[in-house]
């Protein structure tokens, strides 16, 4: 789908909401609907703005130049939000949305201050995100070789896992390996989690000694290209004992269970309940204390959430995580994640990595 | 300082500004007032809070329980500004400020509506980055100790900078080291930038070989006990020309002229002054395109802000960053940072490398 597209999705949903305009300033999705990728930007875009307005600051003048697609691009010296007043005064606008789940109070109360009284500013939730809920094909092919990059991680991970090792001595390495094969970096805190540590859903690699016994947790994602990968395997150092075996077993049981009930049409809920309906046949279930999953793209979290109840329908072209796990204090921790594409028919795996249990 | 003399200074502070309580949601202030760690957690605090309360989720109750200080853990399994809400109301509070700067505006107009209309939300600005701009005995020792490691990482840098070398495999490394030395993270995207791209004040590491001959920006820190530090480098690969190094000599006595003109007394504009007009002399000024300085601490980019004509004054255990660069396009761009702690006659610099110019 090319930037024009995406722009002309937004301005049909804008339409609809009769809104005149939307002040996008989430970067996630200001990088989705022009193609800036700096770290500073503001997109002005709606059915009563003739072309949207792009605006930076002299930092990304070239980079504006050469990344931003059907924008007019305005250098701004002053705040961006002040330009983007400015280009909406000129546009006669009337209602003007702002992304209120990520613009801050402060600069919502200022953006209301700059303009005249006669435009209406209107909070929205998610508009740009919803577009982004069904990937294209060229993202598609982006999450793709972030998800191989981050699963050539897995085996740095292996080799370095020993008893003895610091955790954060593995996220080390996976993450020097991540860098040097071209990853723009981490898509969240590396967790590397060992022994009793792995009964913290998200113990973030620390100080501590991996044990002679026990699992490790490793949940990890790149960034590459802008888009994510999220993958968690669940290791065990030493031989683990049958109840040892026997939680893993019932964790990748419910992954597989959740897996099998993604397909376009089911809710999010559906994956949800199917993974812990495996769990709890398994008597297991009260130590799932999370959801199942989330999409992820150009962000590690975004929508659909999947979650106990969940209503949201799945469709063919969103990329989600399934990720049941149990943690039981004392004993330790296992989790389980993979990626997938929804399709009519099922999912298509993107994890090109087995789930049999390693015993290192 | 302890964490109930941190959370009696902001309880002052409120009472001067008839605030019965504050919702403190950022997490750098969560931290500084409470100790916790933790990706998600809430404080309300306040001379109508008896007690202050840290709300929390499931995945956090071992870690609030080792780490918050004087303060009531609730272990909330809704929304944490839910049981927020909660508590002010049991508080029987009248104005409550929000820290409008980091709060969202769909998260305010949620909490509104939580509570009664009698409770007034009030826009607050800075109350807590405030009290954290003179840093005490132990925050100012941690931050040595993250400026000690990222300067190791220079180290590491000349090592792996060379004609031909990519200029992420030279994060890489740095990243590495960091890590494999402690470090929780870095601070901020590894900038390091050369060539033609040292030109670019933001120049994050690219895949771009490092030519022959050059300038190579090196922009870094480490976060070491929550603690970020944060220097600049300029190396020159390859033989500089002359007017290489007068550019290099121009910003070196900028910055040092930065440093001269830091103490307790002065404005954060003056240090900016000094610096501006050292390059003006040597007829470098217009390249000088953004500010001075910024304060570091628990966040890379805290108070004061260091650029023209900033009133704000120091004072005596502030730290703050100087750093001067000149940055010409087609031709390349030097930045020299330090990080310095304001002291009543002057200052003591943090960053124990030399600053003459290195030549690969």
């Amino acid at each position: 789908m090319s930037t024009i597209d995406r722009q002309r999705l937004l301005i049909d949903e804008l339409s609809d909401r009769r809104l005149d305009a939307l002040i996008v300033t989430h970067l996630p999705n200001v990088r989705y609907l022009s193609g800036f990728t700096g770290s500073a930007g503001v997109l002005v875009i709606g059915p009563s703005v003739r072309k949207p307005v792009f605006i930076t600051d002299g930092r990304y003048t070239s980079q504006a130049r050469e990344q931003v697609e059907n924008a007019k691009i305005v250098i701004s010296k002053g705040p961006a939000l002040d330009a983007a007043a400015q280009a909406l005064v000129m546009a006669r606008v009337g209602n003007v949305g702002v992304e209120a789940e990520h613009m801050s109070a402060s600069l919502r109360a200022r953006v209301k201050k700059l303009l005249p009284a006669k435009i209406k500013l209107k909070d929205t939730s998610n508009l740009v995100e919803r577009i982004r809920l069904i990937k294209d094909a060229g993202e598609i092919a982006a999450i793709e070789r972030a998800v191989l990059l981050g699963a050539e991680l897995f085996v740095v991970a292996l080799k370095a896992i020993k008893p003895g090792a610091i955790e954060t001595d593995v996220a080390a390495e996976m993450e020097y390996a991540a860098r040097k094969r071209g990853a723009e970096g981490m898509s969240f805190e590396t967790i590397v989690a060992a022994g009793p540590r792995s009964a913290f859903p998200h113990g973030v690699a620390s100080a501590a000694a991996i044990p002679e016994r026990g699992f490790v947790v490793l949940d990890f994602g790149v960034i590459l290209g802008g888009y994510c990968s999220d993958m968690t395997r669940t290791v065990h150092v030493g031989k683990p004992s049958l109840e040892a075996r026997r939680m893993y077993q019932a964790v990748l049981e419910a992954q597989l269970s959740g897996i099998d009930a993604v397909k376009s049409g089911a809710t999010a809920g559906d994956v949800d309940f199917a993974c812990r309906s495996t769990l709890r046949r398994a008597k297991y279930d009260r130590y799932f204390t999370h959801s199942t999953g989330h999409g992820v793209g150009l962000e590690i979290h975004e929508l659909p959430r999947l979650a106990r109840n969940q209503e949201d329908r799945l469709a063919a072209g969103m990329v989600i995580t399934i990720e049941p796990g149990i943690y039981i204090e004392g004993e330790g921790g296992i989790r389980i994640e993979d990626m997938v594409v929804v399709t009519d028919q099922g999912c298509d795996a993107l994890t090109p990595v087995s789930k049999e249990l390693v015993v290192l």
